[in-house]
């Protein structure tokens, strides 16, 4: 009785079936690789367990602090650990993670909290400034946390705990809020507002996970990549790699300044083999000085969007060896 | 009002999301590659453009002759370009595609056809004898449709009418019945009945589409693969890989037979550079005369699985040039 057998293999995959969400990628890295190194950061390497173990501190901290499925949690961050462990942290406590574009001005940012009911604010000291001013005339004000990055240039205190007093709150063990619906919200994000008011963007679970793959396809990634942040994670959430490149149990090299001997740096240290960069930043790649640049050691490749990059810069970096596509 | 905000990102996406399923991928190949090569088989090459009219031409034919949704088409074939075809053309009429072992015997064949409710038989003329059996004290005798493959050996002809002919019948334009829910099924397989009778497992649109995009990201498949068909296709729709080249915008190189000169001279006229195979045919590459091998033009990857090849037997392949995996 195919009607039959067909119905039943429905009814089965509806009930038991998983959503689909990029939280998966965390546990599987943890469990497969654990000592592989997840996140570089200058003299920093943290493993997948300690990562996970960090994460499910974060999202345990929150729940304990009160956030609920579905509130808003934001950060003012540039490319830094506690930007990688937030797009785990955040949605394993239920709660959307907001990412804020930390080059806009105090108003800008101010919308952003207001119009997202911004529950939990993380900011980066060196943001700390910006974010009193935008923090000023909020009416509910939200928890505010400090991250004293390792990189971080000197910056004010203005939250109420630090954020790794925050991971210590938490447990390590937590099983974590998982979405019952893959259609659930996992992040909020906003444009620059360059015409008008920022506009939000909802995206869910299931379009993450969805994107996170074609991501990996649509470039073939390689197992274990060794990604650079060059692409502001702020940006539709570095087009989505934050979870793609734990997906393909690959390491985060994060990047505070995006600039050309960094780069060449972190190929040369640590290395990298992919990275997304805007053109300006392919230019500066072309432009640097000699005494900057490094050979590089192998093939490394790089995705950028946006208006093309002039003729004379894709062939200057391609000599380098750097393997550009424009998507 | 982020909670007012989410749920109405939730409600659009249900509202519009179009469902997950391997089908479009035959568009997109049409759409964007018409001109490459989709299937080759022998002395014969077709375009993606020309697959997707015969595939339309397909299912728009079926439902002429009264296949409804959720009907049961079955073919007995080995990996031929109808056997590419019916993967999207069966679908496409909104039926479920049942590909059947052709290394089973009439009795398994006749289990399968009732326990299935073929509406529907494809049979290749080399198994022209083996289906007839098969099909007596069968009820409802299903339409059955030959297959004069051009590299089959002569058979039988059993049916009401040919595979071309049908396709005659069809509109190249046909817009498919397109899955309303992803959860639909697309094939029902049947395990070869080792200890009792065959049982029957049905998979999803979005099972497979899934299960797709995981084969090409676990291989890391570059864009426009060149697959060699040695895993026949009617296991397990060939690890998905149906639809998974042709969702890389790959080219399908059909073999009847799979032995060593064959998939050498695959390798050297089409430029395979990916193939799966049970560790047997590897023992077959490895222990080919020197007469039968080529030197490999490129590195060919390939994966097997079961029982792992003995070391001798990797050792053998790798030197030739193939870079084994086994999952």
């Amino acid at each position: 009785m195919p009607g039959q057998i067909y119905e039943r293999g429905l009814d089965q995959n509806e009930a038991n079936h998983v959503p689909l969400t990029p939280l998966h990628a965390l546990d599987r890295c943890a469990d497969l690789f654990p000592e592989r190194i997840a996140i570089v950061h200058g003299e920093m390497r943290q493993t997948w367990a300690a990562t996970r173990r960090r994460c499910r501190r974060l999202a345990s901290a929150l729940v304990r602090r009160g956030v609920k499925r579905g509130d808003t949690v934001s950060i003012i961050a540039p490319n830094t650990p506690a930007l990688v462990e937030t797009h785990f942290g955040v949605p394993l406590s239920g709660a959307v993670l907001n990412t804020i574009n930390c080059r806009l001005d105090a108003d800008g940012i101010r919308f952003i909290l207001l119009h997202g009911e911004c529950k939990v604010l993380f900011v980066d000291r060196e943001f700390a400034a910006l974010a009193a001013d935008a923090l000023e005339n909020v009416p509910d004000r939200p928890l505010v946390i400090d991250i004293a990055d390792l990189e971080a240039p000197p910056g004010a205190s203005i939250g109420e705990l630090d954020y790794e007093q925050l991971l210590g709150e938490g447990d390590p063990d937590f099983e974590g809020v998982w979405p019952a619906d893959e259609w659930e919200a996992i992040a909020l994000n906003y444009t620059s507002g360059t015409t008008s008011d920022p506009k939000g963007v909802v995206v869910s679970h299931r379009g993450v996970y969805l994107m996170s793959m074609l991501q990996l396809i649509d470039w073939s990634m390689p197992r274990g990549p060794v990604y650079l942040w060059t692409l502001p994670m702020f940006h539709a959430n570095g087009w989505c790699f934050a979870w793609a490149v734990t997906a393909a149990g690959g390491t985060h090299v994060c990047l505070r300044k995006v600039n050309a001997p960094g780069i060449f740096r972190a190929i040369r240290e640590h290395g990298v083999d992919h990275f997304c960069a805007a053109p300006i930043v392919l230019a500066a790649l072309a432009d640097a000085p000699a005494c900057e640049r490094s050979p590089l050691p192998r093939a490394v490749r790089v995705r950028t969007a946006g208006s093309p990059p002039p003729a004379t810069v894709l062939k200057s970096v391609s000599e380098l060896g750097f393997e550009v596509e424009h998507v």
